[in-house]
């Protein structure tokens, strides 16, 4: 038999590429017709969207989509929650339609409706002899036509995504639904049960569940927010099984995986284990300190951080984990060896000019890699970058719409209208001021060709810190320190802006000819670096297939499928961790102090053990979380985890701290934790009564 | 078949009853005679010993013991470390008898010789009408009577123990060794791996063991240090066993456990439960809390006053354990329940006098728990309490010794100096009156009739703090502050103590005629309750026969022995705990920090994988720690853990935070950690090449 890929259960494919895989899906369990599984217009996959930076599916013909608690905290929880009425300690259920609530400005759910190859339409034009900033202008060129072409009405996004580090190209096309609305979310107390203690931990109890209705025009066009709006009615959806999962059943999870970096040089690894992890580590850390000293209760501003400050926390435990994952799973030594392995291919089988190619890319690598430092302590002022980023789109503003630069089109300034209005709550001057202060003072401490000069000598970096204080102060005393006046400068027109006496934006104008100038270097680099690299990529790809194995592109943002099994883990010497978690648990891990706090009404509903159709005998209980083998990473958060008959028996939500290494190499220790359909139910059931819902649903028992 | 007990595994037994046990330590995989357990003279029992406060057990013909890390730290490790000599850093190994290292003062080893039930010589003069406070004289005069006649030499240490509340009482006699040496101590990092952190937790991966040596006169009698001294030679020692225990396999601790709580009445229970846990762990955090505040690393008082911090979170873990395993095991449900079957036994069954007896035992128990919280927050200076035990010696000195308290007989006062000594490196007068001001405003704040009246009168209780705090200022201001000036205070008579004009010994004075009312009260109550808790036990032991079960006496200090099997648990809902750990698991846990900071070196020899003679299969490596199911409490560390051969398997050193609750009930999820005997080898043999110590021991392979 073929091994068509590297292990038994690794890859996030794309849906075209299952077909090829289905000897290996049967052995995984899959009983159904791998066909049905690569057409983005049929069951399954029709039921499947994305909410931007998390996954979701369908399940009911009127629009009803599941998705992960976490994935709806801000755009629903949020923005509907008032000192009246605190939606995350009480959770929220529409018994009807009509109570539904609305989301958040910009709140949307993706239909992917087409994926096509364009790599020689990205490319056109283009020789491996184009000068690299020639290449970088093409590209762009050829993208922003194709993405015109493309986007033929206001309800379609359509997006060129880069596969295999740009040897492949694809155009993503998808429907834009804009009306979104929350139908049913648990209180915190459930939907995010263990919060930063249990985040990226098992056993986990987590009811990581919410529910919300897609809704359009009558005319199905997709239209904001309206009384007019009907239930927008799905090509297909799941069906939810009230059975689940046993141990070792075939599970597959549809979704948008975020991004993952397998397909690495081996300095760019060394990198990041050696010194990149670390540095970051470094930089969360004291960003973390930064925020609890300069934010207070008082003020607001610690809750305009809260969202910033969990960021940098998530961020720390996952690189964290990462560090200790590659160190526990030998990472640095394992690739060793493979890219030896690799480079002796590559001595006796490439050509003159690959093996160039290949010597080129490493070298670039290595040189940009001591940039990062710096550009890592550069640029961490909101005011300045949002003023910078408003007077560039005054500049743009002033060519025709396809000669802009991508990111100032007139598809854009909606986008950047509501990230200004997002700096609302969570934006103060002065605590973004105290951060700005404290990195420039890292950035003043790097050697001086490394830092931007004409930046520098404008914040009187090579004077004594006391100096750049003074200049910050007087940038921080503009008047566009608050969104409501900062939206004023986004109307104005470059000469507007030009005539601004004001102490930011004469800042900004001082240092704009030298941002451009660092960007198209950085541009022009990257064009080169990407060149190089889908060379790499071929040359790694003929490795792979002298030894009969078969790469799969990182995740980038699309729609993938990922297939394995439900099973345990060890991945602490002593400790087994079984493949399902109990109601029961959650008692046991209630302490009555935050993030364990549950409400005495849940406890007494778990102690009556009313299990109702959701009784799993092997665990004596309704399992709430369960392990399998899936192959995810961040943004599958919400993806339905799905049986061999495409009905949801989870929501896939979160890794494992062990194994979060992952995303640098596939390990097969790694697990995916759901939350399982027969917690869901029974919550529905038995905690909320919430028979709509549940009359809505089509449940397998 | 009788069910002898109430569980299988369940009971810290008494070597005289295990022949009774016979049948179920045979189906516990038990292969020898049992008689050869109950006799302390022979082989295994004669080798096992205590430490005061720890278990060990000899395991050389040559007096060579084998204990806990942790048992040997104060005294032997601390003991012989200074700036230039860190031995916790290094460890220690004596390559040869010359290098060994002697103890603290007042280090001892302890040998039972022999256990006499005395209950009929310790009630002599008693009968059921004896009023209390009588009561209590006779028993401490009938005590010191008999300590008297049994302390034949200075070498021979007797005890008076209570078993069942009193119901029986035994006197031990004990063979005092006071001679005794450091011979092996790993570094830190492996004898106490994962420090708090690891502290009651598995998996577990602490290299939690030490060897010492007990030395003699050359006429065999107990001499304290000196070089003339030779190797003490026990009359049998363990022998070590390379091949270890496998899953399953049947296992045995013998040892000296310190304190249960299994024979409680159920307000006492309920009190602990809903109540004195909770107030506990308020206390104790103030306490680390006050400490952390009060010491600085600069003037040393961090330091002096790590014990008592560590000991303070040792008991806020322990406690917070027990609190959350009374909640998960249902403690207060099931022993209501049992408690409500013992009621309706003692209904149809107790004379009138045995139930009046219980519902006055209820009664006081319910009156003395409401004075426990005053009694916590009371005497919390240890300069005035020990003025005031100085005090009290100088006035006990006036009597004949047999007419003393017991604690101020001629017995006591070596080790009194030795405590005083001790202040020396654990006390400081200015962080002592910061800790008990703080408490002195807990204990302001409870009802009057809760404080000792003079005591409040005194300190100025009733006016603002302010005043309070000028008194204390005051006493503090005293001339004895140091243990140099304390022990002055020990050597004077009590007209010499009465003539001084110092603010503390003033202060101790004025208090000192209350104090003696005081435990004149408690001795008076304690006396009543101990008599009616006997009769309680009496009846518990009608109710346990007429539902075909025995109790047990709880642990007291006193040599016991425990059995059960190697068994790996689950105690968290989603987890398995395997048996075993491995080396692998501890460069799995080594992050380079502290407590996971191994050196390099041992992180390469476990690389090698190097296992020797003690590789073990079905881990695959050596094994580190394992999990059985072993009765055991504080006090047991130390202890051997043995097989049916009577081989040392491993050294029992610590229990589960999750199951730590079984001291108030047997938990069939309870587990004993113990260090693997195959580890301890390997690390002799492989990591430090103690050739010496590998030939002096008898290893089966």
């Amino acid at each position: 038999m073929t091994n068509f890929h590297l292990n038994a259960d690794e890859g996030m494919w794309e849906p075209y590429e299952l077909p090829k895989l289905e000897t290996e899906l049967k052995k995984s369990g899959f009983t159904k017709d791998v066909a049905n599984l690569s057409n983005l217009f049929e069951h399954p996959m029709s039921a499947i969207v994305s909410l931007g930076g998390c996954s979701a599916a369908f399940i009911s013909p009127e629009g009803l989509i599941a998705t992960n608690y976490h994935c709806i905290e801000s755009s629903f929880l949020q923005y509907n929650s008032s000192s009246n009425e605190n939606l995350f300690e009480t959770g929220f259920l529409a018994r009807s339609k009509d109570e539904e609530k609305r989301s958040a400005p910009g709140a949307r759910v993706y239909i992917t409706t087409e994926s096509t190859e364009i790599t020689n339409q990205v490319l056109i034009g283009i020789t491996d002899d184009t000068e690299s900033l020639k290449r970088s202008k093409l590209i762009e060129n050829n993208k922003k036509r194709i993405i015109k072409q493309c986007e033929t009405s206001e309800e379609i996004e359509c997006r060129v995504r880069t596969f295999f580090s740009g040897e492949v190209y694809k155009l993503e096309k998808l429907f834009k639904i804009k009306d979104v609305r929350l139908v049913y979310a648990p209180p915190a107390y459930v939907g995010e049960y263990g919060g930063e203690v249990d985040n990226w931990m098992y056993p986990r109890h987590t009811g990581d569940f919410a529910l919300l209705r897609a809704y359009v025009g009558k005319d199905g066009s997709s239209n904001e927010f309206s009384k007019e709006n009907i239930p927008y009615s799905s090509n297909s959806f799941l069906e939810i099984s009230a059975k689940g999962v046993r141990d070792g059943d075939f599970v597959m999870v549809l979704g948008y995986p975020g991004r993952t970096n397998r397909l690495l040089t081996f300095n760019e690894i060394q990198y990041d284990l050696n010194i990149g992890f670390q540095e970051s580590i470094k930089f969360l850390n004291q960003g973390i300190k930064l925020i609890d000293k300069n934010t207070s209760q008082k003020d607001g501003t610690k809750l305009k951080y809260r969202g910033r400050k969990s960021g940098f926390e998530n961020y720390y435990k996952k690189i964290s984990g990462q560090k200790n994952g590659a160190k526990n799973f030998e990472l640095l030594k394992t690739e060793k060896s493979k890219w030896d392995e690799f480079l002796s291919f590559v001595k006796k089988n490439a050509s003159d000019k690959e093996a160039d190619y290949l010597e080129e890319l490493l070298a670039l690598i290595n040189k940009t890699l001591k940039e990062d430092l710096a550009r890592r302590y550069y640029g961490n002022s909101s005011l300045i970058a949002t003023a910078q980023r408003l007077y560039r789109n005054a500049a743009e503003r002033e060519k025709p719409d396809q000669k802009r630069k991508q990111g100032y089109q007139n598809r854009d300034q909606e986008r950047l209208s509501n990230s200004i209005k997002r700096l609302d709550y969570s934006f103060d001057s002065n605590v973004d001021k105290a951060i700005f202060l404290n990195r420039l003072e890292s950035y003043k401490s790097l050697s001086k060709d490394l830092r931007r000069p004409v930046f520098s000598q404008k914040l009187n970096l090579d004077q004594e810190f006391e100096k750049t204080k003074i200049k910050v102060e007087e940038i921080y005393s503009s008047r566009f320190i608050t969104s409501v006046d900062i939206l004023q400068l986004k109307d104005m027109n470059l000469k507007q802006m030009n005539a601004l006496n004001d102490p930011l934006i004469i800042f900004v104008r001082s240092i704009y000819k030298e941002s451009l100038e660092y960007e198209k270097m950085y541009e022009e680099r990257a064009a080169r670096r990407q060149f190089l690299k889908s060379n790499f990529i071929k040359l790694l790809r003929k490795y792979y297939k002298s030894i009969n194995k078969e790469i799969y592109a990182d995740a980038n943002g699309t729609l993938r499928a990922t297939y394995g099994n439900v099973l345990g883990v060890s991945v602490k010497d002593g400790a087994f961790y079984e493949p399902f978690t109990t109601l029961e648990g959650i008692t046991e891990k209630h302490t009555g102090v935050n993030p364990f706090n549950v409400k005495k009404s849940l406890l007494d509903k778990i102690a009556a053990r009313d299990y109702g159709d959701y009784f799993f005998s092997p665990v004596s209980s309704v399992p709430v979380n369960f392990l399998s083998t899936l192959d995810i990473t961040n943004g599958n958060s919400g993806s339905a985890t799905i049986n061999s008959n495409f009905e949801l028996v989870g929501l896939a939500f979160d890794g494992m701290i062990e194994t979060i290494i992952a995303d640098y190499k596939y390990i097969p220790q790694a697990r995916t934790i759901s939350v399982d359909s027969r917690y869901l139910l029974w919550t529905l059931d038995k905690v909320e009564n919430a028979n709509n819902i549940l009359d809505e649903l089509t449940i397998i028992y």
